[in-house]
């Protein structure tokens, strides 16, 4: 039998896609990547997944997780690898509002659980374009970030337990819903972010927060990026702690919003050099409850901390949201950043990360360092500041790969030089996996490649993803 | 050559302890385990460190690392392996108030940190009792916890950047300061919390947070222990989430507390079943600034919530703190735990966690299984409650191990009933092995057994840790 008919037997011809019905799957939606996989298995349950890696691996045959399929770094691509799809585990089988948890399996949707959290007055913190498709085993397995890591914390953070089926078919059951835990070994971390190369995550026990009951939220225009730091530190001093995003827009960035998206308008007459989007986000009745005369006291501080701060020259011209209606509009200036962003071909994209207070010194360096390299358009910067984490996109004229190989060495010699990382919140995937053979420290390699070894001996899960060296798929 | 003669060489004469100089490191505090190391090389960079372990690999003698020797669990305990003695590596290397950061050796004292943070308006939010003796290396082993976790997560959640000397001396450096960073596997989750079984923690990159300006704190008799949960949830609602420390005192606390420490003195008339220390901390201006009466507007909040569940019937009696002093009061009377539990023996001592709404369930169903144990005096409990963990200790007439293990038996019977864990804040170190093979997931012990073949492939780093059926000691 082949593992396609072993498959079928498992789940039913509906459950296994073959030839053109793989290709929704089959290729990611940046369209960078086009694979081929052997075919997609579509499991209902942990027991089926459980059952389809014991059935690869006694074909001996790579397997590749796949949920929402909303990755950048073609952590789902695969030739000749049998793709498991999650997208039928898709309940969410608890929610508990007095612990403020939600177990959920890993085909749910990032919007579902958002949908179903704010029934109960509650909010699942982690927040990006793409949460109406990706799902919560992506964002598990790449450790997503977003637009509130500021405030909340990464996947990693919001995670208290986890179910993985590892490269045999074992199940490994980590699912309690515990703040503390102590009993060996951080398992439940080492899963998150491995991107499926050490197990397939198929349930997690997720922590809740209050829902915010104000937010307040403002588009600024500032002096210079160096005045960034010290707003935010202002806005965190007047709040107690409140900001939820700090978002940073260049000009560059600006001007190709008002090129690609006329329609979601301009907040300011000029295109200002630094455009930050600030929110704070409340439960406190203290901050929430409107004065007598109808002001917010949450705005107010946010009003306060900003007019200071245009008196003191840092902030040259501001717009506080006065209503959902404008809050949402300049959202969707923001989210329209991967649209803006892969319009161009080509593209050299990063993602990467520097400590809170060199994000100007890297702009400026790689700025003077590109300066020699042919681009068919200036460099594109869209920025969570307040995590020190930048995408920056260079447009080459040449395609080829040695101006890529060229332009990414520009960009990682700069990063490294300020102690920051190639990779803030991605993943790595096939993407980033020849930074991480020029760029990640040599023992933490040995490390991660033993760590492989000892879990997935026959190098079966989503083989030449992350670690480079592991064979699989050209880096 | 010996090994002591090696290290003699690396280290010079006062820095490698023998005979009655290893006393003082190779017992613990609470007596319960007298070790007999080789001896103890006390090593002052990260290089000496690595010197160490790579001799000690030569001479295939095992290493267990120690430093502020604080510990609960017999993590430090030898017979005949090397202990390495982080107390010289007591250097701040960096303090951040920009970027909010701490770059620290593992010899540096809890309270050394907390000092420099407050110098610049800052905090180091890991407090526990031990604070004035134990040091980062120790705190980042064991991820401990501590009062504040409700707030601020454990000693991992604490942790940007870390520096390990692994088995065969080589230096693993993940020392960035960096809130994004998914360039691999979660490497520096997992070395924190291994107890030095994979590695010595010689350095951390460390969060510190703004120092709160404003305290409010009570200590309150409620009617029962299920109204805990409700007030804890009241509390969050009316601060914001403002609740730094949530701890649960019962009746059989207090009476051992007015037995064992008279001086403390009782806050209450008649001693309550239920005894809740909460605090409330807060930084911004809004809860922190007083009015023109004099009230600050975060003991208000304090005041009004509890005014409100005394109407109710959930809070039979109260003391807010009107001072520093009586602030300090009512926690030296939380402090005093550990002096009053070892105060009597002997004792079967517990350090467990169940989901945040199990706590009344856990004592109710434990109390009603320990009635058929005899006991010299009565189990006594002390909790962190907003976090689910409990320190539950019994103390059985008989002090043999069969009826050690009957007590420790039941209780986890109890805790494994509720989806809980054996083992919440203190480790696992030698005290709660048998409680790994019983309790732990096989599949995740499994794994564990995996990593640990993986990177110390000889068994030497902290052998009989951790992990059963590794050898090394009893368990």
């Amino acid at each position: 039998m082949t593992l396609i008919a072993d498959l079928t037997d498992l789940l039913g011809p509906a459950h296994v896609l073959t030839g053109g019905d793989c290709a929704r799957l089959a290729q990611d939606w940046t369209g960078a990547y086009h694979g081929a996989p052997l075919a997609v298995a579509r499991p209902a349950s942990t027991d089926e997944v459980a059952a389809c890696l014991r059935l690869a691996a006694r074909h001996g045959v790579p397997v590749v997780p796949v949920s929402g399929n909303t990755g950048l770094v073609g952590g789902t691509y695969t030739e000749g690898g049998l793709l498991v799809s999650l997208e039928r585990m898709n309940r969410i089988r608890a929610l508990n509002p007095q612990t403020r948890t939600a177990t959920v399996e890993a085909g749910v949707i990032l919007s579902t659980l958002h949908d179903a959290a704010a029934e109960q007055g509650l909010y699942f913190p982690l927040w990006f374009g793409a949460r109406g498709s990706a799902m919560i085993g992506g964002v598990l397995s790449t450790n997503a970030g977003g637009s509130n890591v500021l405030r909340y914390g990464s996947t990693r953070g919001l995670c208290l337990g986890l179910e993985v089926v590892l490269a045999d078919g074992r199940v490994l059951n980590l699912m309690s819903a515990l703040h503390k835990d102590n009993s060996g070994y951080a398992l439940r971390d080492l899963f998150i972010g491995a991107e499926g190369t050490l197990g397939i995550i198929t349930a997690a026990v997720m922590k809740l927060v209050p829902a915010p009951r104000a937010h307040a939220t403002a588009t600024l225009a500032l002096r210079d990026l160096r005045a960034a730091p010290v707003l935010l530190n202002r806005l965190q001093e007047a709040s107690g702690g409140l900001v939820e995003a700090f978002e940073f827009m260049p000009a560059s960035y600006t001007r190709r919003l008002a090129e690609v998206r006329p329609d979601l308008g301009q907040p300011f007459d000029d295109i200002p050099e630094v455009t930050i989007l600030a929110e704070l986000a409340a439960t406190a009745p203290l901050f929430c409850t409107p004065r007598a005369d109808g002001t917010v006291p949450l705005t107010e501080v946010l009003e306060t901390t900003v007019a200071a701060l245009m008196e003191e020259g840092l902030i040259v011209d501001a717009i506080v949201a006065q209503s959902e209606a404008q809050r949402r509009a300049m959202w969707a200036r923001r989210e329209a950043a991967a649209e803006i962003t892969f319009a161009k071909r080509p593209f050299v994209d990063t993602d990467i990360a520097v400590p809170l207070d060199r994000a100007a010194d890297f702009l400026e360096a790689i700025h003077a360092r590109l300066a020699a390299v042919p681009q068919a358009h200036e460099p594109l910067t869209v920025a969570h500041l307040g995590d020190g984490n930048l995408h920056f996109t260079v447009f080459p004229v040449d395609g080829s790969k040695a101006e890529y190989d060229r332009v990414i060495t520009l960009i990682e010699d700069v990063v490294a030089g300020l102690g920051g990382s190639f990779s803030a919140e991605h993943g790595v995937g096939l993407s980033k996996r020849a930074s991480m053979a020029r760029r990640k420290d040599a023992v933490a390699l040995d490390v991660m490649r033993a760590l492989k070894a000892a879990l997935d001996p026959a190098g079966r899960m989503n083989p030449g993803k992350v670690l480079p060296g592991h064979g699989g798929a050209a880096s």
